[in-house]
């Protein structure tokens, strides 16, 4: 068992027991994967109690062998139903609760009403807030982790020019560069905290796709291959002389990375080209400004008035109706992660969070802009990205 | 718009306002992306009305073009957050509302709490069975798209055999074999309505892999690139003379279809061969007794009967305490859509059920067996999966 991982696992806890503790609840008990990984390193099926002081237990109902393989915690016991847990819990000596932390954000109302039957004596808080708060600062190995995922990022963006062709619809230069991805260990669904968001991959669009709207909470939309599925790739072959913009999450060992880069076979219109400086330009206002310490809101308010001195204001992060109200946001073990960039939010910026900046332009005749991965570090944000912040022209 | 979505949608529309009557509910709110493209045709993030009786009303959030573009529903209008939800419906004649349906198998309690303070006076009541009930009975016209997506998925499974090769991870057979899924329109996110199931594409796991067990509810686990991803192809080579087990959704406009087939570099020993042959009997016995209205339950009860009978009692559908108790499952916009072919299900099987069926076992040696994707008929069930049914050996 990993000595790192133990210690790690540790921290978090006691993180999250200081929370348990402040709001006078008796523990919690975690149910999403992204954050049953986050306390136990492992998604294997079970249920995580927290005490408010004490040990976890780690009651599992499939794969128990697995379970005890990948978490070190020391509590890992089998459980068939949930309504085994209170006398699970009380073996372990924790009962009598008279409040208890949920992950109300995410649980389904009739899994909570399941819940409130198996502890009739308990108030079920919402604990997600807190979660999400530890989980907005990573630690040094989080880091690493996420520094890892951008230099897959890295390897599978600089394939693209290998295999963008013109004539090649967006969807198989989607597979085409998936595939890159995958074979060097993208992990699996990107993960959206947010009711109902979906994000599959990423989004490869070319031209005026990029100019369609999109459910999506993001800048840019993309035709999709259908209405099932309305954003991203379709079936718009690619074009000389048009900007190929391709947003990639990169997940490796479930942390998220996520960059944007833009290609175009043959040129750009000078308006393109310039919107793409402009984009970078922004991004460096922003990042000259974002210290420890910053509200989240200064970084997209900054970029927008800059947006629009300089003539973007239908432009910037969408169009017209569609624009969003965001200049980034979080990344970790979910894409939507804390701290949001968005108008109204007063996180302060702390060392250890790890985000996502994307000044982003939409027209007519095409998305363009940037997008990087940071980590705020004691002196100001610290690029995770390493792709070369330049528009790839092929011939 | 199209004619044929017209009339779709207008039959769905009635199937659920019967199901609102009989439950003396003045109406449904639909929020979920899986049930709002069935009621609407459209997943642009979006709020969906549909009353006892008279026509739905479509709130859109964003893309409202998009949702006009692609729902041919009448009353599609403009909104910006739920709580104008009130006053739009009452601007339609839709008011005073007594109880409302909601999906609370999928809407978190911190959402339920939010609409129980829009619509003040009503009770909010779960409306989730009714959907799944009359989702589950698919129409022609679903019904031929579900075949498209194995006619794509047969496609895709076809060349497998020109990159299979000795020593390849089982990652970068996943990655290869998703990028000819994916470019022929894979559409995204694989979709499960039970809370913390993810499936992501599918399975690729060679020999042992086939062994090691997963969180996921299904037979067979894979280790996975990652313990936050913990199923389905991992980092181990395939190797010569053993079973490469290949379990694929194939997503296309939406809809899931489902199926299994194994490949061989070299040849399988005599006990994995049987094994195989025994598995297609035991679906083909199934197939015999399965007629509309068989019990979903009789399904799983004969098979295991089967495998018992052939020796597999510790192999069938997992290994000993790995072991799910199903046959199969609904496929649809989700892949765990009802029946659920399980102990205890009596759901009867009805024409136009479509669903997968998959009898398998595990060894320590590898994961073996079939899974196909079905409809049932008055005459009985029919394969939607056209792929060979055998062991494809490569030199």
């Amino acid at each position: 068992m990993n000595h790192i991982l133990t210690t790690e696992l540790e921290i978090r806890t006691q993180h999250f027991q200081d929370k348990l503790a402040k709001q006078e609840l008796d523990g919690a008990i975690i149910l999403l994967n992204s954050d049953l990984f986050y306390f136990t390193g492992t998604v294997q099926n079970s249920f995580l109690f927290i005490p408010v002081s004490g040990d976890p237990v780690l009651m599992v109902k499939k794969s128990l062998q697995r379970g005890r393989e990948e978490s070190p915690l020391k509590n890992i016991v089998p459980i068939k139903h949930p309504r085994e847990i209170p006398g699970i819990l009380a073996s372990f000596g924790y009962a009598a609760f008279a409040n208890i932390g949920m992950e109300l954000d995410v649980l389904s109302f009739n899994l909570y009403q399941a819940y409130k039957k198996i502890f009739l004596q308990a108030e079920l808080r919402d604990i997600s807030p807190a979660i999400k708060e530890i989980r907005a600062i990573k630690s040094p190995f989080e880091i690493e982790r996420i520094r890892n995922s951008l230099r897959v990022a890295d390897q599978a963006f600089l394939t693209i020019p290998t295999f963008l062709r013109e004539g090649m619809p967006e969807i198989e230069v989607a597979a085409l560069f998936e595939a890159e991805l995958r074979k060097r260990g993208y992990s699996g669904c990107c993960k959206m905290r947010s009711f109902n968001q979906e994000f599959f991959y990423g989004n490869v669009c070319s031209g005026g796709s990029g100019f369609y709207p999109s459910y999506f909470d993001g800048p840019v939309g993309g035709t999709g291959v259908a209405a099932s599925n309305p954003q991203g790739a379709g079936w718009k072959k690619i074009a000389r002389n048009e900007a190929v913009y391709v947003d990639y999450t990169c997940i490796i060992e479930g942390y998220t990375g996520d960059q944007t880069r833009i290609f175009c076979i043959g040129e750009l219109t000078p308006r393109m080209e310039k919107a793409f400086s402009d984009a970078v330009l922004i991004q460096a206002e922003v990042l000259k400004t974002l210290r420890p310490g910053s509200l989240a809101e200064d970084s997209y308010l900054l970029a927008l008035q800059l947006a629009e001195e300089m003539g973007y204001k239908d432009h910037f992060m969408g169009y017209k109706e569609n624009q969003v109200k965001f200049l980034g946001h979080g990344i970790g073990l979910e894409l939507d992660e804390w701290p949001i960039f968005a108008n109204g939010v007063k996180t302060p910026i702390q060392p250890g969070m790890t985000f996502a900046l994307e000044p982003k332009f939409v027209f007519p005749e095409g998305a363009i802009g940037t997008e990087n991965s940071f980590v705020m570090t004691e002196e100001g944000p610290e690029y995770l990205s390493i792709t070369p912040e330049v528009i790839t022209y092929l011939p």
